[in-house]
This record gives C-alpha cells, structure tokens and sequence, in this order.
C-alpha cells in the first residue's frame, strides 16, 4: 500500500483549518441554508457541525491512544453517529462553531503531546467493523472524514436552491449527488 | 416548477462567504494539499480558484446583463473552462485567493446595483446549451456553482490521502466520487 504520502504535519493542517473554514462557511448564513437537510433521515448544517464535535470528543483521539497503549484491550468502541441529535438540542450553530473550536484545539494540543513516531504509525488497534487498522490509517481517516464534512455541508447548502436552478443542474455536479 | 426558495438576498449571502472560506481552507495548506490534482485532466486547489476568478468576470454577471438590456442579442457566449490554464500562469495560491476577493467584492457590488426586480428575475437570455434560462435560474446557479467548487476542493484535497485511510474508504464518501 503507498503510505507515503502520510505525515502528521500534513494531518495537522488539515485537522487545524476545519473549525475556522467553517465558521466562515456558515455563520453569517440564514436558517434557511443551515436549518433545511436533505430530505428525511440526512442532516442540516447544524447537524453535521454537531456531529464533528461528538467525534473528536469520543472517537479518533480515544482511538489513538487505545493503539498506543503499552498494553490492554485493542478493541474500538463502536461510534454513535446519531448522538448529536440529543447533544445539540436548545443550541444555536453559533454556539456549536464555538464548541467545535475548542474541542478542535483541544485535539490537536493532544495529538501534538502523544509525541506520534514513524514506528506508532504502523501499530494497530481493532476497529468494530474493518479489524486490524493502523494509526497511520486512522489519523488519515480522521483528515478526510473533515473534509467529507465540509464537502456535505456544500451539498446540503446547495441542494436548498437545487429546483430554481433549471436546467443547470446538468452543469451542477453537487445537486446530483 | 419550485422557485419560492430564491432570494437575492439568500444568494448575497453564499456569494458573500466564498472567498473567505476558500482562504481559511486553502491558505495555510502546503502545496502538496494545494497544487496536486485527482488525476490527469482534473484541477488543482490552485486550478479551482483560477476558474472561479475567471467566471466572475466573464460569466454570470455579464450574463445577468445581457438578460437585463433594454434590447439587443440575448445569445450568451460559451465559456471558457480552461482560460485559468492561462491566466494564472507564474500567480501563487495566495495571490489568486486576493485576487478572487477582490473580483467577488466586485461582483456583489455590482450586482446590488443593478437594482434587480420581482419581475427581472422571470426575464430571459439564451444559454449556448439549455436556450431560455431565467434571470432567477442564472443567480441560483451561480450560487450553487460556488458551492459546487467548495465542495470539489474539500474532494481533491481529500484523494491526496485516499489510499492512507485504508479500508476507511468504505466509510468515506468523498473518497468514492
């Protein structure tokens, strides 16, 4: 597999940029464009800004370390995708964007400090569903799963304006997908 | 069709945040984030921003005029995908994110300006491809078009790791499209 594209300076950019990029994104944006979804069962802006908060409080660090550790149980816990529905009501994005931020500086001190070598890279944890992952795999994981967010965040966006653009949809990529 | 959706002020407001976004994603990312592509024949970060400079000069506004005039040829003419190719040959990342600032500021400017009515919004000009389009279709377009290349950058960084994340890809949609 080629890993080497992989280092922690250009996970840390990435993970580093997310918080702010959202913030301008979508907080001066009406309710309109951060409150509507995609239809039944997908998730607002607000939803999604939720959901990034829930995961790096309980997901990609804690797995970290499970894999680092000298010695114990290996196992992953399962993530709850839907525990942002309860942990984000009465909130307003506003204060999620601020939270997210925190969180997100939060991480990235604690990353930095697990002081992360090219040998941790290729240790292993068991995730629920694939098995055996490396901390390699699972930081870059974590990198791309920002980006996929902030390409949902896009979409749902865009799809509120996806009738009144005509026949433009043909050139629209996002709306068809 | 569905156009109770459209504002000019809702598409003042997506077309307000872009350049903004796009510098707090971009700005602080090494060029192996920034100047690699998905592939032959796709765009860089850097080839993205070009384009969106490009169209907001050539493209939705003078269209949306063409629509507006009094009389004369309603034609649109067909846009150059490429011209960025060109124009921003020996500009760096950050020049084009000022540039495209600067050109968007523009942009809303003049668009506030032309004082678009109700009833403009149902007026028509011909598009190369689709033929009539709407004053109202030609803005929700060029709003979800922003969107539409946020969201590619977010991808194209994104692929930079796909085969890092390893069977995370599963669970990785950006990495899929």
């Amino acid at each position: 597999m080629n890993t080497h594209n992989f280092s922690l300076n250009r996970t840390i950019e990435i993970l580093s940029q997310t918080p702010s990029t959202l913030e301008h994104l979508t907080s001066s944006l009406s309710e309109f464009w951060t409150m509507n979804n995609e239809g039944k069962d997908t998730w607002s802006v607000f939803d999604v800004v939720g959901h990034l908060i829930h995961v790096d409080k309980t997901d990609w660090l804690v797995r970290a370390k499970i894999i680092l550790a000298a010695g114990g149980d290996k196992h992953f816990e399962p993530l709850d995708r839907f525990a942002q529905l309860e942990s984000s009501k009465g909130k307003t994005l506003s204060v999620l964007l601020h939270e997210f931020k925190q969180v997100r500086t939060e991480s990235i001190n604690e990353l930095i400090s697990l002081g992360i070598t090219d040998d941790d890279l290729n240790k292993t944890g068991i995730h629920p569903k694939f098995g055996d992952v490396t901390l390699r795999q699972l930081l870059s994981a974590w990198t791309v799963h920002d980006l996929d967010h902030i390409s949902q965040i896009a979409r749902v966006i865009a799809k509120q304006y996806k009738e009144e653009t005509g026949p433009w949809i043909e050139f629209l990529k996002i709306l068809r997908t």
